[in-house]
């Protein structure tokens, strides 16, 4: 028998849960190796009407980064909050590439899902198992529709939120829309343009209004050559940003629509950096920088400004689950008890914070599973650390990019001896030192490594300690590569330890 | 309506096929890690009775090789006649290194249930996910079984094999025992000893006569050093194949008890290599080369004789089919559709082949995940051809070899700069040429590399369009690698191109 007055307790307890949760919901939009081009970060050129109008009533970050510049590895920290090689997605999910979760992980749509909230997913999702990744609401690629349709056309889109919100009239509400523009198609579907943005103008996607760029007018990041395919490419992009711009403005409509406009917490981000030179893949910082834009009717005080907070996508779920006031569980993967990294975002929202938001933390590991090049960074607001753990071997290009004309420019420049324009050589690209040290305030290209300067050499042990520390509390496989061998099993379960190959390293 | 002569003809060939297949089983058993350390194949101090009672009445093959010298991939080969880069499990399967064979793939276990033949495993699988290779009958450490008890303990498995046969009276069965004896356990559990010599000896294994050896008399490979230390290991390797072998006789018994010594196809192999250095997870020979006996109780001509025939794991799978007769499917992985590269060994029960076989290929990709060392491999008699794929970083020791007494003896002479007693050093060991050309004749221990010698060009270039080949038929995602990027997709879909990247290799 339970005692009555325990019951009582127990009842309150739900009530309040319930009452909390209750006109709270989220919608979080992921745009596909989306970066900067928009106005809200100073690109007068890339027209992003509705995402100015969204920044206007956010808070907006100029210091947001990506766990990892790399689509699927990038989701997976989204929604589970621990970096890839935590997770278990050590790359890309789709095709031959093959990369999963671990079946222990707990991500926002399972723990929602045990808190009451709804949740639900329109556009790519490129994540497995599903067992780890169940939203109630799935209309992605993996549920059999095209993903140009749902994470390109914008009326699909716009349609399906809407759906997925009228059948929600009772219960507070995950959405997840990820889009797949403004991400390269010349790849799968030439037919359509190097970014898509041929694709739908036939009528198909009645809600969009397709915007075209001049390319003698884009704003040509430092990162990329300035050169006429480039230019092209940065067009094409532009329309592709322009089309998911016009989507998100539908989506935000939709939610005005439902009489949701007042009660939803929603974010702005990407997956990982733009697909182009020294972009997605990379973890200098034009991979690894992203836009993030929030917005939260419950915190009006500081929208419309900026805050120089540096956040990582890891601090997504530990901000909803604030949100929510839901509680993330003790647990273990793979035997190892699981502790957050990330905190929630939603303090940011009352006030800019003097201190503890310094610093953030990448990792990589594959994209395509023939791209093996695991890199570990450590970054504040002054130095960022990079490790190339394969550093002998030539950095990789994925099969996507390097039909790019952009990268095929670069490719036939290079061989014919021309000038490339670009601000490295493809052999300095390729072929990286193990240990890169940027001071970021003197030197933002990251061009001059100081791993090596003495006069560097505290900060370069401080960061090193402070990266290994990182990838202690988040049993990072790799922590000992590539001089040593991880031992933590056995007698070495609960003291794992680094031994030396004496491979010269 | 079925008209009536299409039933009855139905009919026959339903009953035809039972008939066919109803006096017919297999047993296949696997040890793991285990080599040549058997009288069987001449060497005389580690007795092994029971092998060779068996090989007294089996074909014993003198050129059997693994496709893959790696636990997981390999016995996914063994289970699916697919290389490990064909059906997705390109590395180890077991804790964060969680990589599994696609979903597509079918696999002995489920081409025989659909073919009404029960089967069983009893042992090691560390193999998934469940849906790909799902026995009827399953006792392994993925059913809640300790990995010692259930790949050790042969009480315990002489046991579940009487279990299995009991449970089995009416129709035909593949039964797959994979022995964990003789791998190495000072890893995980060194109270047992460097091969858990000493488990079991407590009374918990009645079956087992524990039979010790001295190393002073032990046999060492070639490609060990001949150090006390190395000794010391090999004679605990001898007391659990022995163990092993105690175990061989214990399961043939149990067949026999069960009234099917005769009617039941016996095979023995081993994994992949032994676990000292330049064996497991190395394709030169000393890891690639396996034992491999064939038992046939109707085919008596060449039993107790020796074959030369070339074969591969990726053999077993046909072999087993046609004992069946049971036809593989045409289907697809990822949409590409499958052919087998391996054939059926019945015929060389019957006579030795005259040609055809003569040539054997190999693929590794990982081990560890954080062993990214890709090799691909095409043997002929007289030729070896090894790419290595990431040859600018050093060959990787997994966590299992690493704490060894064999290897840490050879670290420690290497670092103290005494004589290692090794044919190699750990840095040629580590670092290997991209192309590695031996002429396995004249230099059956592989130090020679004729790749750039001007008098092998011609077999060199022969050996490689052949591997080429080889990869483009199993559709090898690295078949671009390291120099080129792989496009397979879109407009490349069928006809897949490698593209350089210009990286200078
Ligand atoms: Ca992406
Ligand atoms: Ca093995
Ligand atoms: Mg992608
Ligand atoms: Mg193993």
């Amino acid at each position: 028998m339970v005692p009555a007055d325990v019951k009582f307790i127990v009842f309150l307890v739900l009530c309040t849960l319930i009452l909390q949760v209750q006109s709270r919901n989220v919608l979080l939009i992921l745009g596909d190796d989306a970066g900067f081009e928009t106005q809200v970060y100073n690109n007068e050129i890339c027209k992003t009407p509705n995402l100015n109008k969204l920044a206007e009533r956010s808070l907006v970050f100029n210091n947001a980064f990506t766990s990892v510049s790399s689509c699927s590895p990038s989701r997976s920290v989204v929604l589970s909050g621990l970096p890839q090689h935590q997770n278990g997605m050590y790359g890309l999910f789709n095709g031959y590439h093959h990369f999963q979760s671990f079946e222990d992980v707990r991500s926002l749509p399972s723990l929602l899902k045990g808190a009451g909230v709804r949740t639900g997913i329109i556009g790519k999702k490129n994540l497995g198992p599903e067992s780890v990744y169940p939203f109630d609401y799935s209309v992605t690629e993996l549920d059999g529709h095209s993903i140009l349709q749902t994470g390109r056309n914008i009326t699909f889109i716009r349609q399906h939120v809407r759906e997925f919100l009228r059948q929600n009239s009772s219960s507070p509400f995950f959405l997840y829309v990820a889009f797949h523009d403004p991400h390269r198609c010349g790849h799968t579907h030439p037919q359509y343009g190097q970014f898509c943005e041929k694709f739908g103008a036939d009528g198909t996607m009645p809600d969009w209004n397709p915007v075209f760029f001049d390319p003698a007018s884009v704003v040509v990041p430092y990162f990329v050559q300035d050169t006429p395919a480039a230019r092209l490419d940065i067009a094409a992009q532009y329309t592709t940003i322009n089309r998911m711009d016009q989507g998100i403005g539908l989506i935000l409509k939709e939610l005005e629509l439902a009489g949701h406009a007042d009660d939803t917490l929603v974010m702005y981000s990407s997956d990982n950096g733009i697909p182009f030179p020294n972009g997605r893949t990379n973890l200098y910082d034009s991979g690894l920088a992203e836009p993030f834009i929030m917005s939260s009717p419950y915190h009006r005080k500081r929208l419309g400004q900026k805050s120089d907070a540096m956040l990582s996508h890891v601090d997504i779920l530990p901000t909803v689950l604030d949100w929510f006031g839901v509680k993330y569980p003790h647990y273990k993967i793979l035997k190892n008890a699981v502790t957050l990294t990330g905190k929630s975002l939603l303090p940011l929202l009352k006030e800019e914070p003097k201190e503890s938001w310094d610093t953030v933390y990448a990792s990589h590991s594959l994209h395509e599973v023939t791209m093996y090049y695991p890199m570990r960074v450590v970054r504040n607001k002054q130095y960022k650390l990079i490790q190339n753990i394969n550093f002998q071997m030539p950095f990789m290009i994925d099969q996507d990019f390097f039909v790019s004309r952009t990268f095929q420019d670069l490719l036939n420049r290079t061989q014919q001896g021309k000038e490339t324009h670009w601000y490295k050589t493809l052999h300095n690209y390729y072929y990286r030192d193990q240990w890169e040290l940027f001071n970021i305030v003197t030197d933002p290209q990251e061009l001059h490594n100081l791993a090596r300067d003495p006069s560097h050499s505290k900060v370069y042990h401080q960061l090193q300690n402070q990266l290994n520390m990182w990838q202690n509390i988040t049993f990072d496989p790799w922590i000992c590569s590539p001089s040593g061998v991880l031992q933590d099993v056995g007698p070495h379960k609960y003291h794992p330890q680094c031994y030396s190959m004496y491979n010269g390293l």
